[in-house]
């Protein structure tokens, strides 16, 4: 049966693994300063409209953010998301344990908006509070929205207005940038936010974050190290990059997520099924009766339980990848409609 | 020209390339949990004869160095290394970035010993100090020593008799347990330390360090995770230490790292250098004029200079490895003997 | 015009004067080791029913709860409190600083209950969230509520139900266990909880929180000294709580600022004002017309101003202490009636 | 029998209790922000010559190293220190334990210099190594000795050269500025140094060192706070330092200081004994035989040990304070003498 638990449940895209094996017996210095990481970072400031971008490349996700956030912020700063937010809730304290407070903001859709941002600046008054410094966002979020162009602009006019950094988690980036419709594209991030990340794990890549520095954020190898953030091998990192940014490719796979996605939720709404989120990108809430998602998980399905939705009711997370067949999608939707009660 | 720089200069021996592209379309759960790691693991704790071990598999040595040794220490309690100990010296500050310091000890061949370490311990007697609680000794040592069995054995009398936990970092160990004579076996290691490492980066791996925990170490995927240090798709790390323990594959690329070292000392010698450390393992430390390393970096061989051996000499580095060609060897010993001056 | 600011406008109380200068020329060894701190220690030990207690005297609130939750909780371990808990919104990220999340719940009277604690415990399922390992709660509350016996025993049989440690914050202790119908005592404290403090600083003391252990945290004064908590002239401590306990002065001095504050509670009724919290304790919370407010600090009144209620009223906080003369409690109820709109 | 062991063994000079009684009944606001700090502060920038520095008042030394060196260094940035620095081996990892790495240097002298810090700044060369950003030094240092001006000049010019900032931990300032010949001032230290302490724990004051910046560290109210270094009544820092700094007190205190250390050594040398180091200040450091420092201890004379200094020599910390009578000192050399064998 096929796992829906996430996109990072196969190795790489093939075309990445025939980088890695076509480049392995090229000898290089290590820690991400050899030629393949050298050019993927050519070419991400080149997509990216932002040729003075510093570019790193790092090996996951919570890593990333922690890495980041402190080397942006100095001890009293603190982090604004929202309570679903990754740093929030799912990094088992990473940020609080380089030193920094994250000031939580409810949330209806995962969404950071300005007022919540105001409001959690406005209430931090005196020397007796923490400092905050730096907005987190995640796009797609955790609960699979999407930010616009419009609401992103806003947000940095709002970090301008109250001396704050704005910092992007993209690593789902990929499924934000091709939904149908979107308007966001890789130079309005990089002229949006003061730091962001192209997430290569759940895209494609074996491993991978690229991030994208707009605001000088001095001696940021060094933070890198301290945290145990560098690769010795990092040409590894600059190869899988080159590899998914060529010809698109990165881009493909994740409109194919988008794709899958979609299939998956208008087979599930034709059912009959809620959806918990209106999530245009590659993750999907569903509401459905626990005895059908216990048949299910018997049948063999794999994916995650999200939160409880009534007292016989459970909102689970469906997530498509660049390695979805869409047959998978077509075999889970019978599957499931055999399960559900006859309307 | 080859580079003798380091032991990570490529990618991975083709056997580890092969089995990630073998398993590369299975889709298992993520964060080390699925069937290769488990398999890993197990394969571990056999050839360790340590039934009870908890094996974890990280990414990076410095990654798994500041995530082990704090998650073994209480906030007060510090760490014990050599003034060469890579924990020392090389990791950025890492260990204290998680709060702990490190009492460096001298040593005359990067080793640690018992009386260095009681020396330590009798300079700590009161709650104005640190309490040292961990002995950092690394396998090879960073000048490519060797420790024998007795010198762990009362390492570890020692660290019983001071209520001291003792660490071994076995970024090359390989290289260790396989030098010509070596009377240290995994386990011994299992048997003498509270945890080792078994380094994978630089000995074939595209990555990778395996961490064996023979003490009590509760919540140590909550740590992992905190640090950043649980990587998404977990299985790359099993799959790869699958293909490094089959049929001793791993001891292989050692030894044949070792012997290419010994190869290049021999020639060295004979060319009437001057060796800087005695070193039976795949790091070699030659004392060459200024003019010839000039030379040979001219001519574009690559090695890290270690540090000036007087007025116009020089130590430097070379380092040979799994992929290291006999025939690379040959031609840097004729490329330096025409460099010498004749004698 | 008499400040109503705080409980620690002014100095000390003379007895506890009159002891620091009766004592002054003894000699004696620092660092909270004296005969002084001893003897205090003794006599909480003794007023605990707790024998076995450890008890630790520091200078600040904030810097005891910083050693002591850090003392406490290993790395991953997170705290539950109130919003409004001092730890999470008062201490510039104190707890954060020293690695560890603050998990904040909302509550209606600043207290916490099972409630709270245990939906905090369910929604932190997996290694890739916090711990949560210790219930901070503060009495009085920092809106002056109070807990009663049987909130605590709740409690404490919520913390055995989930593994938590119990952490009273008694910086107004005395307040807590001297309002009319109190049924906690000392001993009980020292039953419920796992450490609880007796705070000097605002009953009386020109300095100095008790800390009394009823968990065993080893090598506590090393906690204390590595956070800078260790007074060099520890005896002024000792030397306070021994004059603040003897003939039950601090619940005296105690008993004196609640009767003041429920004085002005009485008279801010009569006068038709509205209080925002129900507060038995000696802080009062009251809502006033914003230009009453100006008119009072024109005036020469001070006092802290807590929130907006509404679009032209304000709530302000009034702290009444030992040091509150009954006229000045008079005075400002007459100087605000003259003030309000007549009604 | 007088107790030799510290310079903080009794209370404060009558002075300083005296304003403390005086000023007893004042209401003023808290933390620091009252009319008695900040005319004490101004009287502190005036003595300084330093109309713009910023001057903090913090309760101990070990909290005014840590909360200093971590506001002015950024998380990978390391400190120079002699290895017998108090950060070093006396304050139980505090500096670490906020993040920083101190490398630490042998001293002969206790005094840190130019060669010392170069060696380090030179052996730290890339991103795998901490940023040595700051020099620690104390004035007088842990064995006794002192700086003169060119000293300090000659590090002031070191560390222009290699962008580091230099920090004087003054907790014995007073005796070091009091010493016959002493070339350094107070205007000196503000001119020279980034940051320096007058310490009061030391030389009268209940409590209290005062921090004087002279390199701009944004927010550090906030650091202050966050590391629970802000004394809710801080007005007892400002009353205090108001008393000391009053007709010279604070130089007169540590003078009479200096004079019974004197009048201790010279009467120690007449009787024979050899001092461990060349002390012009209120440490002194004499190497006795064990027999002799047992039988002291055993008529009660109270000091610390310090090293041993042969099979069966110790040497000895004697210390005055503004309180050692002149009858005190020569009632030790007289009983000593006693004991000793006749030459």
């Amino acid at each position: 049966m096929y796992s829906f638990r996430n996109d990072y449940s196969e190795g790489a895209h093939p075309c990445v693994l025939q980088a890695l094996s076509r480049t392995n017996t090229a000898q290089t210095c290590g820690y991400g300063q050899d030629p393949f990481c050298l050019d993927a970072a050519a070419r991400i400031r080149a997509l990216c409209h932002a040729p003075k971008a510093d570019v790193h490349f790092l090996v996951g996700g919570t890593q990333t953010n922690l890495v980041t956030i402190d080397a942006l912020l100095r001890p009293c700063e603190a982090v604004i998301a929202a309570h679903t937010g990754h740093v929030n809730v799912h990094e088992t304290g990473a940020i609080e344990a380089t030193g920094h407070k994250v000031c939580a903001v409810p949330s209806p859709d995962g969404k950071v908006t300005c007022e919540m941002v105001e409001s959690v600046v406005r209430a931090h008054s005196s020397e007796h509070m923490v400092i905050p410094r730096l907005v987190y966002i995640s796009d797609t979020t955790e609960i699979g929205t999407v930010y616009t162009q419009a609401e992103l602009a806003a947000l940095r006019r709002c970090c301008d207005a109250n001396d704050l950094l704005l910092y992007l988690d993209g690593a789902r980036l990929g499924s934000a940038l091709t939904i149908p419709g979107a308007d966001v594209t890789l130079p309005d991030l990089a002229a949006l936010t003061d730091a962001f990340t192209i997430g290569g794990t759940k895209n494609g890549a074996l491993f991978g974050e690229a991030l994208i520095l707009t605001t000088p954020c001095p001696r940021f190898r060094w933070h890198m190290k301290q945290r145990g953030a560098v690769l010795a091998k990092g040409r590894l990192l600059g190869v899988q990059f080159q590899a998914l940014l060529k010809e698109g490719l990165y881009f493909d796979l994740a409109r194919h997520a988008n794709e899958m996605a979609q299939q998956l939720r208008q087979g599930l709404e034709s059912l009959g099924c809620t959806m918990a989120w209106d999530s245009p990108s590659n993750q999907q809430f569903v509401i459905l009766p626990d005895p059908v998602i216990q048949a299910l998980q018997d049948g063999g399905y794999e994916f995650e339980t999200d939160h409880p939705a009534g007292p016989d009711r459970t909102c689970i997370r469906l997530v498509t990848s660049w390695a979805t067949p869409t047959q998978a999608v077509d075999t889970f939707l019978q599957d499931l409609a055999a399960l559900l009660p006859t309307p």
